[in-house]
């Protein structure tokens, strides 16, 4: 089969022997597999695989049809069987024409969505879903502050918050993005506000935030890190819940405890790929009670920037990292 | 009647009238009222009495016998009656020969235990109650990492973690305070290490946490906060709790957001004194449920440094801001 594969720091397609199923797996033939940034850090030798999956093939999500299963799987009933369309997460491997998966990480593609597209669903939404409802317990009424509302994930929590009866402010780089976010129904947007020097202004994202929010957010999203979180903090209502999520901005944060105290504020980190076989299992369970009935009433869709065959993943890659993008970029590899 | 009052930054003993109960209110006649740190901070004018309690008399817990109930209290089958033993928390006003409390606030004192030391009980187990059980879920096993340990707090944290089957390590300033916890159960201690210009070595500190621990705390009282907050996170375990309910070292702290996402903690800020009525009142049903059996079948207790008259609070405050204490300093109100 052919497979993505870094070499040093940039990708080759590379001819590789096709998977054989686990025990307890599968083997998918792969038709969507969405790029992540955490693709552009494994490219970049700072984000090394979990043990049980390739090494050096990338890609954490993945959309397509059941090719082969283990000598266990056909014995329970909800398992998925061959020629099954289906969708789900993954260490990685994801980014070529078959990927091993556990079968417990495979929810089903409903029938009237496009199997490609389904490859660039499910990291964003299990993780936006994961954070916002398993983490935050958001519930109706709510505001959610996203950041980086643009992004794959922002775009997927926007949608999932809109669908669970919650208002959304976020934050984007630029005025187009807002715009492009408001017709998938953001409610408020914010261009982070900057100093003189060209930094974050924190206090001015806080105050402009609170004002948005009339009194703070609920839930936060938090997909940059760095001195965004302090904003975080300053913006949130009491009792508020800040899911961090990511780090692009910088991995560290002072934080003021005084708000976080006298708020009562919740703060959690929290990493999907490094999670075991059963919590990514758990994950998923709650992906397709919550989310997968969403996407086949059409209520929700993937935000999708580009489709990109497999022979040009470098490409993709480039242009994930340019920042430019609106939603995902998704190989194609049929 | 007699009562505390803080007149610029002092005390004076004053005589104010009796206090008439609320509807859902009830009188007690105060026999303990434990101080707390929170009542230093008030007699300096940083940190005043939130609305609904005298301004000007301080007291954040209490234990007595009821003298009065309102008129909505007798009509309901648990709530307390005259001549019943209670104790409890309060926003204020507990350093006195009476104090009005909300119904609902009052715990039934088991007829075994001092009701003058029960007045040093309230404050301290209820927090260490409802941040390790109700916020940082702590199961049997795992490891409870308590700040100040030789502290009201720390001492109910310790007794609580133990009856509940968690081991403890504790940190303290002094080695015979670690030690007197010992006798209490205390499975580990630390002394701060400091570095060469007399900080506080986080660095060390977490190492020494992790060691003891043999990998980290699974849930942490943070007493102290400041930097304290940052070793917290670096010795705390996978899926760690961090429970931060106070800022004596400080009211900010640098923290890796790398660490928060990798080990996927949890950080939570909370203060009992600003919520509403109807979370003390849950919290409250908590401590009666957990809490009191365990003071009642005496395994646990509260520790006593001192009991000292209402007319000598002045002295009183003076021992607990000498830092020299060992558990709680108690005014008798009789």
């Amino acid at each position: 089969m052919r497979a993505i594969t870094i070499v040093e720091d940039h990708l080759e397609v590379a001819e590789r022997p096709v998977p054989e199923p686990a025990a307890d797996g599968v083997v998918v033939r792969v038709h969507g597999a969405g790029l992540n940034r955490a693709d552009l850090l494994q490219r970049a030798g700072r984000y090394p695989a979990p043990p049980g999956v390739p090494a050096d093939i990338p890609g954490m999500e993945f959309s397509g049809v059941v090719a082969a299963i283990g000598a266990n799987v056909a014995a329970s009933a909800d398992a998925p069987a061959v020629g099954d369309r289906v969708f789900g997460i993954t260490g990685g491997g994801a980014q070529a024409e078959y990927v091993a998966v556990p079968a417990v990480h495979c929810a089903p593609v409903p029938a009237n969505l496009d199997l490609v597209a389904m490859g660039g669903v499910p990291e964003a939404f299990l993780t936006a879903h994961d954070a916002m409802v398993t983490q935050a317990h958001v519930v109706a009424g709510e505001w959610v502050l996203v950041h980086a509302v643009g992004s794959g994930v922002g775009t997927a929590a926007l949608q999932l918050a809109q669908a669970l009866g919650a208002r959304v402010v976020g934050t984007a780089r630029t005025a187009d993005k807002i715009e492009r976010c408001r017709a998938l129904g953001l409610d408020a947007g914010v261009e982070p506000p900057r100093t003189a020097g060209g930094a974050l202004d924190v206090d001015a994202l806080a105050w402009a935030i609170v004002e948005a929010t009339d009194g703070g957010a609920h839930v936060t999203l938090d997909l940059v890190g760095g001195d965004y979180v302090i904003a975080d903090v300053n913006a949130a209502a009491p009792k508020g819940r800040i899911v961090c999520i990511g780090m692009m901005a910088g991995s560290q944060a002072t934080l003021p405890l005084s708000s976080i105290l006298a708020k009562r504020l919740t703060l959690v980190g929290t990493v999907l790929r490094t999670r075991d076989v059963e919590e990514k299992a758990s994950a998923t369970d709650a992906f397709v009670r919550d989310v997968v009935p969403l996407l086949a009433e059409e209520r929700i869709a993937p935000v999708v920037e580009a489709t990109i065959p497999l022979a040009q993943a470098e490409e993709a890659y480039s242009l994930l990292a340019s920042d430019t993008t609106f939603g995902k970029v998704i190989l194609d590899c049929r």
